[in-house]
């Protein structure tokens, strides 16, 4: 039956969103040995998943699998002490008769990594399924054999999700309570006022604990402290063919000290809500949380959560981040309409919102002076309306909507892992907050969000074997900023930038990295704070603009046969850089040989919107040949590959490949500039209705590749003439 | 914080399914010049969207944006009669007015094209807003002029969901009712007994129709035809952040007369339930229906349906197909409870499963020998209560579920716009349910379920503008099948396979396409029901098993300086099959110059699973080269594309890259056969865990390409010696 074209447009757009803007390529990518990358890992030891730094101390502390190990936060590779906690081959055995992995599930892994006090932190490991707490002294660097149950702070399986914080040395954690996991906790622990939540499918339905943290009041507010933790659990307020995830954000307050008779040692400031990360138009729909970060700036007037999110459905590779204003959390809780479960036809329940009167004190607030005023000093005080109202109705009616309720960042194709934000300044005293998001291959990608769009600064390949990033750690110290990524194998530090792989002004600003700027002074790139000298002299635009680079001495060509990465500036054609040209002949004396258009015309192609393509310009010429790339006539913003090749009589063999994705048509332009000459080949690229199939792709490249075979064969039929006129010479 | 490595796999085996297996890329291609399409299309007119095939009369129907044509179903491009409908100038202007578009919007595009009688077609159009329709004679092909009124018959606005089928000279259509598109109905256009839907949420939400079709029942059973009606629609059951779509089969009885008072003129039979099409772990949720195709056959007890979906969620081009079986949807109408809207807290409300006692006659059956038997002889005579049980209930609870539980194909990184399907017979008799599968890239794929997976037999571009194909209309008429696709341009014929393509009896089995078989008496590829004479000698394996073919001569070298698909059978390496190795000298008279090894060592690399790779194989030796590549020490099944060039002095030059996407790793051999010997070079591929980014994957290609300009390089320098060494004898 027939499909209506203007129905599969308006499908299609629905689909794919009115505007919708995943995020490109990352501009450059590092290899593995480019870059400077320090690393550390122990033989033997794995699962290097929890990390804590200690700026004061210049130290980051690994939990390892039964291992703790201190490193020198300047240079991880630097181990300064280790501590093993190994779990006895009886224990083991244990274990195992419970059905579990002896070699793996039933070792001691590090959940719990958090300060006690200056010279002491505090350790949780899964310990065989029977997960124990300990004192690890700093000074002797050895624990204290405490030998605490570590039942609600840690998990028992390794498997299981966890997250904790200590708040003025008190333990708050998010995992399960029992063996099989089926028992969800909040809880705190402390020897004067443990609390906990309630084992009830309102309070917790299935969460996967991602993180918690504590956001401070000040005093002079006289409000109380609040604990934050975010997790993804099974939807009580939604429904479809299958069960739906939600993120949530939930919130206790840390004066909170239970109830007298009602919510006994449990919460009463335990509410929770849904956070939203989609598209407005719906078509992308983000429910599954997989990290937080809190950004703390001077000149943020609250904090900003920024959260990594994943589908549930249809997930092919993607990811998002969304940021959220503290305070429009705070607004759901403590001004918003609360949920309800309503009994329908007997056996079915239905959360709506709650329209009818609340008790006062307000369910779920913490006791601020307001409270204090009305005579309620303490979670103990407050009247059992509060309390069972709080203990029946934890969800929030209100959704937790991102910053400009979209998402900062929408990526295909890549499964983020974790994710840190550091607030820098640019040259200009802009503010950017740059993302550091770690992907499950085992890379780093590096953006930062620029007027309408998102720019993806540069990726690293911080693990070699691929293996999936399992937590990051900022460290944003003024001039030693560092990442700490650890995987299964091992901790890698790399920097904030790599401005010094920014070989020109050009380059530096085409980077568009809020960190690096050119110092003409020492002609080179170089990381933002480190800059010393004349900083009016320093030089850098966010928008891209190489025009604000002083003119410069011609870029020497690439030495013969080499291969070197070209990011030319919109430097005018008609000025070559070879040295070589005032002598208008080649090395070897002969007269110089013409020069070949690149036959880019030939590459005439449809590409998918936004899909990958390539194209090739193979100019034989004199030795000085320089490639320079247009795209719409202007210089192209990202490095294109360059070989060069020196042949005997003074040509050289030069081919170069761009690489490139458009979401509309573009005319590229290769121009060679020589001694010989100059000469210009251009092509027009157009995009495919849609989103073409790989297919589609995959026969552009293949004909694309049938270009460069067919342009080396007319080049080598050229060589075979010159060869037979030799021959023919010959005696 | 820290990821569970466990977590994220196990969070990463539910995003992707335990077994997630989408269907891979079209094992062949066929290029618009490639094989042979016909055509068919008029200068100025567009919208080639209704199609209508006579196989009786041998004509194929047209409807077009102002007109209709007759074309030979033989070959469309012979038109055999037209006749235009166009609209008035002041029509448009009128419709103009209503602030459409006068170019496109107020024509008249034919929505309605079916049989009346033997002699006249029953068609209406849009005509500018005002729908409109008529009988076209077949004879004088003429329109008679009735101008009936077409509402309720054809959408007022072409960019509305529309879907219709005539029977017995009545006509039941899906559409929208008034201008605005606000109304949806399914009605029956009849003299004495039309009949329309509720216009109430609980009957249709916002529906867009999509396909109909009447089952007909055998008279011996006493039983009613059915009308079955195929829509997406909004869902009352489910909630999410967003509205959510459902994919709905709904069903009302041929002899349904509407209700004495209440449902008086409406449908007392209409009921509609849901139609599932995921993955059965439910990370993957189809729940956008595109198009429906009813599969009958001699041997099919029943017909099967086939659908054809996408993902209303996260659709970054997903499609996929499920076969229901008739029966399971026609026991959901039959024995399965209904839904019953609850009111929840006096303002929402909540669809659940209704366990209350039903009326009797069961609402919403068709009247048949049962209900006869206790004297209801018609929907006239139905109790008032069961009238009002099915008009308040249209909706059933239980679900449709497809065949196996599970799709029949998913396919990423495609749009699927249209399906038709035919079961046809392989050579041993098995019978194969081919699937014909349109992109909204003017593509069609040919897919068919082997054991555990689906295998994409080929793609062929059938328009080479890129346009969606709009609808798809099948002939299986025996020996002379073809496909015919409608466009916004024209209307392309093919034939259901391509068997002529396939040169040898190794690339007829490895095709794998139930339609072709080898014929050795004719030596040549051919499809199945027109292979003459000796019907034993026939070979067909489905496994694609080419041991069944008997042992050829060898195939003659390609010519020099061409390029050639390589499509080697599992051949013994040792036997060279080149006419000139009995010389052992090349053409040219000069020694033969020794072999260079491929260097496919230097490939080696990491893929994602099922991510598209190249390796290449660049070997220059003596003029006879030939190139086999094996995969995992078995012949390839795919077709490697191979560049062979001649030099001078007896040597070829020659290119071939292979293009693979591997589940799990896997060594590739690149053999040269030769008169200066026999070279082989071989590479592991590994597959990265689990899907890596197109970064990952574009840093390989790249690799991949610096191997093939070093290698290059390497040739440039050795004859870089030659040269020198030639140069240095000349005078």
């Amino acid at each position: 039956m027939p499909v209506l074209a203007g129905g599969l447009l308006a499908a299609l757009t629905v689909a794919f969103g009115t505007a919708v803007a995943f995020a490109p390529k990352p501009r450059i990518t590092w290899e593995h040995r480019e870059v400077q990358l320090l690393r550390f890992h122990e033989p033997g030891i794995y699962n290097y998943s929890a990390l804590l730094l200690s700026e004061d101390q210049g130290t980051l502390y690994i939990g390892a699998r039964e291992a703790v190990f201190a490193v020198n936060a300047l240079n991880v590779s630097e181990k300064q002490h280790e501590v093993y906690w190994r779990v006895s081959e009886g224990k083991r055995a244990k274990c195992a008769e419970k059905g579990k992995s002896k070699q793996t599930e039933c070792l001691n892994y590090i959940r719990v990594l958090q300060p006690l006090s200056a010279t002491a932190l505090y350790v949780c490991g899964t310990n065989a399924f029977q997960p124990t707490c300990d004192h690890l002294n700093l000074t002797s660097f050895t624990f204290l054999g405490r030998n605490e149950d570590g039942k609600g702070r840690c998990p028992f399986d390794p498997a299981h999700s966890y997250t904790s914080v200590m708040v003025d040395g008190e333990l708050y954690t998010g995992t399960s309570y029992n063996f099989l996991g089926s028992e969800p906790v909040i809880s705190r622990s402390s020897a004067h006022s443990p609390l906990r939540t309630e084992y009830a499918i309102p309070w917790l339905n299935e969460p996967k604990f991602v993180f918690a943290d504590v956001i401070r009041k000040s005093p002079a507010e006289g409000e109380d402290d609040r604990v934050y933790f975010f997790f993804t659990e099974v939807s009580v307020e939604y429904e479809f063919v299958f069960r739906l995830q939600i993120p949530r954000i939930a919130r206790v307050c840390k004066g909170d000290q239970g109830g007298l008779r009602t919510l006994q040692k449990k919460w009463t400031s335990f509410l929770k809500a849904k956070l939203i990360c989609s598209r407005r138009d719906g078509s992308l729909v983000f429910n599954v949380l997989r990290d937080v970060f809190v950004l703390r700036a001077p000149d943020l007037k609250a904090p900003v959560f920024y959260a990594l999110f994943a589908p549930q459905l249809n997930n092919v590779g993607l990811s998002a981040v969304c940021a959220y204003d503290l305070s429009t959390a705070e607004d759901v809780f403590s001004h918003g309409k609360y949920m309800q479960s309503a009994t329908v036809e007997h056996s079915h329940t239905k959360w709506v919102r709650y329209n009818g009167p609340v008790p006062r004190p307000r369910p779920g607030a913490c006791i601020d002076s307001e409270t204090r005023a009305a005579n309620y000093t303490s979670s103990l005080n407050l009247p059992d309306k509060t309390l069972q109202f709080v203990k029946d109705h934890p969800l929030m009616d209100g959704s937790v909507m991102p910053v400009d309720n979209r998402p900062r960042l929408v990526k295909k194709d890549v499964n983020y892992t974790q994710i840190v934000v550091d607030r820098t300044r640019a040259l200009d005293g802009t503010a950017y907050d740059v993302m550091f998001v770690s992907t499950d291959q085992g890379a780093l990608h590096k953006a930062v969000s620029l007027e309408n769009t998102v720019h993806l600064i540069e990726e690293t390949q911080l693990f070699q074997d691929f293996e999936p990033v399992q937590t990051l750690v900022l460290s944003s110290k003024k001039g030693w900023g560092s990442v700490y990524a650890g995987s299964r194998s091992g901790v890698v530090q790399a920097p904030l930038a790599f401005c010094g792989k920014h070989g020109s002004c050009e380059d530096c600003v085409l980077a568009r990295d809020p960190y690096c700027v050119w110092s003409p002074s020492a002609a080179a790139c170089v990381a933002l704070p480190q800059a010393e000298g004349d900083a009016r002299g320093l030089i850098q635009d966010m928008r891209g603009d190489t025009s604000v680079c002083p003119a410069w001495p011609p870029k020497p060509s690439p030495p013969p046969g080499s291969s070197s990465l070209s990011c030319p500036g919109p430097a005018a054609p008609s000025s070559p850089r070879s040295p070589w040209l005032a002598s208008g002949a080649g090395p070897s004396g002969r007269s110089p040989v013409a020069l070949l258009p690149p036959f880019l015309r030939d590459q005439a192609q449809h590409v998918p919107r936004m899909g990958t393509f390539h194209l090739f310009c193979v100019p034989p010429g004199p030795a000085d040949i320089r490639l320079i790339w247009e795209k719409d006539g202007r210089a192209l913003e990202t490095c294109v590959p360059v070989q060069t090749h020196m042949l005997p009589d003074g040509r050289a063999h030069a081919l170069s490949w761009l690489r490139d994705a458009i979401p509309e048509g573009a005319e590229y332009r290769c121009s060679v500039l020589s001694s010989a000459g100059n000469v210009t080949s251009k092509v027009r690229v157009a995009v495919a209705r849609a989103e073409a199939t790989h297919q589609e792709h995959w026969s552009r490249e293949l004909s694309a590749w049938r270009a460069v075979v067919g342009e080396h064969s007319r080049m080598m039929q050229s060589w075979r003439q010159a060869w037979e006129s030799c021959s023919q010479d010959a005696p």
